[in-house]
Order: structure tokens, then sequence, then C-alpha cells
């Protein structure tokens, strides 16, 4: 364990001191240029859970361009680029889930039958690295949290008897395992929110409960990281600013399809710096599924890899007393148990 | 006069049933099935305000593609798609954006040796039909219109020190001539709000106010289209929901750059059915162009092609007394005068 502390504690350092700009350079001194290995800030967490299937956008090597692939149970990458898929772009994800279940059966055969290396010697980025709309995000959907906030808003609102929707930036989509960028001079009270995320996978419009779950592809987790300041007090109660900073959206490690996963009892954690932060379960979403994809889809048209962050259960750190907000150096990770887990590192940015 | 009315109710009427579905569509009984002529809904109208240059993303006839043309001053459409600019995707407005000055020189000099079909006679689409991130709006610019809202708020908000903002989902990027879709199942307060709409030409994060105008491509014409019982009481206060139904965004009828046009004192005019709704000017904008740029890139990259909808001034449908709102068979007609004018019909999704 102290190993692994020294590490954390160098990249934090490294990451304090503005020179991490992505994942390649998040090494221990001594390390091969190669992208691995260990499992620090930076470098993907190899997956627990099983035999579902991880779908990522990643690059194997340094100046290699992204691509599709999926995570096995034993780590291994298997490479979707290599492999005939009609229709689908091998480098964006987007096509992929438009392609429908046929694809996605070939990509299981692949991936069953297939090889390559290890996850952590790759770079992961998200696994729609540029959504062509903002990521849909649902507030106040764990009726703790929405307690929990009532003394910083210092207003007494009635809760809504519809979800709360609001967007996040298409700048603020980042990977896993990158850096999040801090400039004091913006914001000096980031957030963390670990979210379950719904990847949508066939379009549609005034979606009925009934048939909202055939409109999911997958599901994927988030952290729906925020500018508290910015959120509460600068911009008239619009939320939209303060969820939008540049790399305050890391999602990932890989979206798992909606047949692998039941997202009604998902174990949701934040740890920061290894603490405990957030700890509780999908089932106390106030707002479910498809009631989430019901509403929102009420004549707006959803269409196949819009992402939807579906609310952050109790334990945020504007909750706390007193208040807890992030600072340079700090590490965040997000976990969904048996989904994946994001390892963020918040770094400032060169003055 | 009475042949314009007649043909507005012609058309009123067809939408009201359903029949439009675009503007090819929205012909009155007798006219060939060309897009010409006349200037009801559904057909562009002419420009006026001299020799400003106008870049439209348009259809020169049914069935074939969308690409860059300029309108000049007597109201031909230049096609862009034939003139050699480097760099520049003929179907792109923001690949012409991103080529910079040179690649508008070159279009300046086309435009005023070319020749092509009157603009009654094609379809114009939104110039930038498909951005890749939600629309960027900006509430309460118009301190008028913030106190106008106030009683149908319920509260009694503090004007905001800054710019409130939100975004407008892609899905409601809408044509200058195209119907606007109607569901009373969704929403029966649909409500004007004309807006003068910012395109960023050049990437910029913590742009500086003096800085601010080198990041400005040029501006367009938008309603703010708003649900405005979803906005103000079905989502807890975000206001993205009621702000982003399909269609619901009419924007153009084209950009026209910065270097053409003073964005200070503007009038701007909403008409329904030929009644002035709203009548205003940009000089009464509370924060003006430079600053909503500087507050809106704090932290947050703007790319080319983000659009900036920089807030309505009073005259709303929600603030009179009795509230009025748009029905099936309406015509809104948003102007911004020497710039454009949009003329949208509210038509009656099928049941």
């Amino acid at each position: 364990m102290s190993t692994r502390r020294d590490f954390l504690n160098l990249t934090a350092a490294a990451a304090a001191a503005g020179t991490l700009a992505g994942p390649a350079r998040a090494q221990a001194p001594g390390q091969a240029p190669s992208l691995a290995p260990a499992s620090g800030p930076g470098h993907p967490i190899p997956p627990s859970g099983g035999d579902m299937l991880r779908l990522v956008t990643f690059v194997p090597a340094a100046g290699k361009e992204p691509r599709l692939g999926a995570v096995r149970g034993d780590g291994r990458v298997v490479d979707l680029s290599g492999i005939a898929l009609p229709g689908v772009d091998a480098a964006r994800m987007v096509s992929l889930i438009e392609a429908g279940p046929k694809a996605l059966d070939a990509v299981r055969r692949a991936v069953a039958a297939g090889d390559g290396p290890q996850v952590e010697t790759v770079r992961l980025l998200a696994p729609i690295p540029a959504p062509t709309r903002n990521v849909y995000a649902v507030g106040w959907n764990y009726l703790e949290h929405f307690a929990e906030g009532q003394a910083a808003r210092g207003t007494n609102v009635e809760y809504p008897a519809h979800p709360v929707f609001f967007t996040k930036g298409v700048n603020t989509v980042n990977g896993p395992y990158d850096p999040i960028p801090y400039d004091p001079e913006v914001s000096t009270a980031i957030d963390w929110e670990v979210e379950l995320a719904i990847v949508i996978g066939a379009e549609g419009k005034n979606i009925k409960e009934a048939d909202a779950m055939k409109h999911v592809f997958g599901y994927s987790v988030i952290n729906d990281t925020t500018a508290r300041d910015m959120q509460i007090k600068l911009h008239g109660g619009q939320w939209f600013k303060g969820k939008s900073l540049d790399g305050h959206g890391p999602i990932g490690p890989w979206i798992v399809p909606a047949s692998d996963l039941d997202p009604n009892d998902l174990h949701l954690l934040t740890r920061v710096n290894g603490v405990v932060k957030q700890d509780a379960s999908t089932k106390q979403m106030y707002f479910k599924v498809p009631r989430i994809i019901a509403e929102l889809s009420r004549g707006l048209t959803l269409v196949p890899g819009d992402i939807i962050a579906t609310g952050t259960p109790p334990g945020v750190g504007n909750g706390r007393k007193p208040p807890e907000f992030l600072k340079p150096g700090d590490v965040m990770e997000t976990e969904i148990v048996g989904l994946g887990t994001l390892r963020n590192v918040i770094q400032a940015v060169p003055a």
C-alpha cells in the first residue's frame, strides 16, 4: 500500500506543479515511456464485475489514432478496428450504437475469440469523446441530496413533481483517468457528483415509460463535477455555467450494454484521496431511468449516443459541515461497483 | 395587401391542418412545384440593409444537397460550392468560419462577380443546421423583460450581477422559414423571444472583454421560442427543457460578418400575425456582447460556430395581461432590421 500511496503523492505533486497534461505524462519516475503500468492516476483500472461487454474508445500507444475496443473480464483490450462491422466507423462509438444488435453480437463474438494488451497499458478516452450535443443531466434525483443542499441554497424549494433537467457542455467531456483543470480565478468550489449515465441507443420522442428501456443502449459512470459557487450564486440560479467548466465531466471508463447490467440497484461511490465521500445505491433514485427518458423526450428527440446523467446521491462537498471542495493534487475516484471506476487528478492550470 | 393576407390565411389553415412538413409544401394552391415565388411562410424574404455579406446554407431545388451561399443586396443567391476555397467544405458553414479572413475575402470577391437565382426561389436552412453543441443563451438581459416576468415567476429575485446562462438543445435549431411544431400534449404556452445571435469565429477561453470582439465571426437572428409552462413550473426552475422543444429555435436567415454590422443599436421586432409584440433596440441589452463572451468563456472554451443568443427584450406573451401564447396557424415573424427576418408558422403535429 505504501508504494501505491507514494505513487499517488508523486503524481499529485506533479499535477499540482502543472506538469500533467494527460495520462501519457502521468508516470512515476523510472517508468518506461510506454503507457504501462500500475493503476495510478492516468492509468486505467482493470475491470471487476465479470463477463459483461465493456466498450471503450482507446489509444493503443502514444501517437496512434483513437479506436473502438472492448475490455474483457481478464483485463485484455480487444481492438475492434480490425473487425468487419458493416456500417461501423471503427473510430466512432456512436456508429456502433447506431448499427444495432447484430453489430453488437459480432462484437461479442470477436471479444470472446480475440486478445490484446492489458488495459493498464493503453489510454482510455471518454467512450464518446465528442458528443454532438450537450450532456443531459438530472438534478436533485436523490431526496437526501436535495435536502443537503437546502441550507446552501438559502431557499426552501418544494421537491419538484418532474425531473429537473439541465445540460453540461460538450467541453466538459473528459477521459476516465485524465486530469481535471483547476483555475482559482474561475472557481475555488469544485465539487464531486458520482452519477449513473444512460447512453441512448434508439432515436425517440414522446417515449412512453413502458417503452423507455428499448431506447437505452447502455450505461456508464460520470462525475458531474460542479463549480458550486458559479452554479448557485453567480448566474441567477441557472446551473449550466457552474456545471460546464472544461473537463469537468469525466466519463467512462466504458459503456456496458443495457442487456448486461441492471441499473436499479448499483452501488455508487465517490472517494477523494481514498476517503469515501458518497456511498449510495441507484435504488434511491427518485425518478427511475424510464421516467427520466419519458420526461426528457417530451417534445425533444433523443438520438443515439445521447448521454443522460441521472443525478447524484448525498455526500457532495457543498453539503458537508464545513463545506469541502477539491484542490489541486486531490485524486477523485468515481465508482459504480461492477460497472467501473474513474480516477481523475485535480490539476492546477498553468498560471 | 389583401393578396398577401389571403396567402397567409391559406397557409395558416394548411399549417393548422398539419399538412405543412416544410417549406417545399408551404405553397398557395396553383403554385408551380418549384419553390417559387412570393414571400409567404416557407419562402425566404429578400434582404434589406444594403451591401453586407449574408452567408447562408441553402438548398437550390428540391432533392439537391445543402450548400453554402451568399445572398446579395439585390436578392441573388451566389452558390459558393463552385468556388475554390482552400480548407472549406462547401456544405459546412463552420469550415468557412474556421478558414478565416482570407477565405471570407475570396467569398466577397465571388459574390460581387457572381450571380444566381432569387432568394425566394431557394430553400434556406439554418446557417449552421447542426451545431456540435447546444446553443448558448442569456436570460434576463433586458431589464424590462426581467421585470415583466416577475409576476409569473412569483418570486422577487434580485437582478443578477452576472449574465444568466442556459442552453437550447441542438434539436431546437430550425430554418428561418420552417414550421414550428405545436403539440398541446407537451405545451400550450409557446412564447416568442426575438434575440440577436452571436456566432463565434475564433476559439477562446477566459477571453478578456477588451479582446472579445476578435472572437466574433458574425451575427444572426434567433427566436428563443419557449414553452413557458415547462420553463417556469415543471422542472424545478431550470430553464433548459422549456427552452428545448424540437424546432423551437428558428435561426437565420443568414450570418452577417461582424465587420459588416454594428451590434450595439439594432432594432429588434417580433410580430405575430402581423401585430408587433416586441419592439426594442439592442442598445437596451444590460450585458453587452463583449461582457457576455468574457463571462461565458470563463473556464469554458468557445469554438468556431458556437452560437450565443443574447437575451430578449420586453413584450413576450407571458408578460402580457392576460398572457398570450402561440397557437397553430399563427405566423411568427422575428426581425432585426437590416439584418434579416425569420417567418415561421406554428404547426400542429399530426395527432
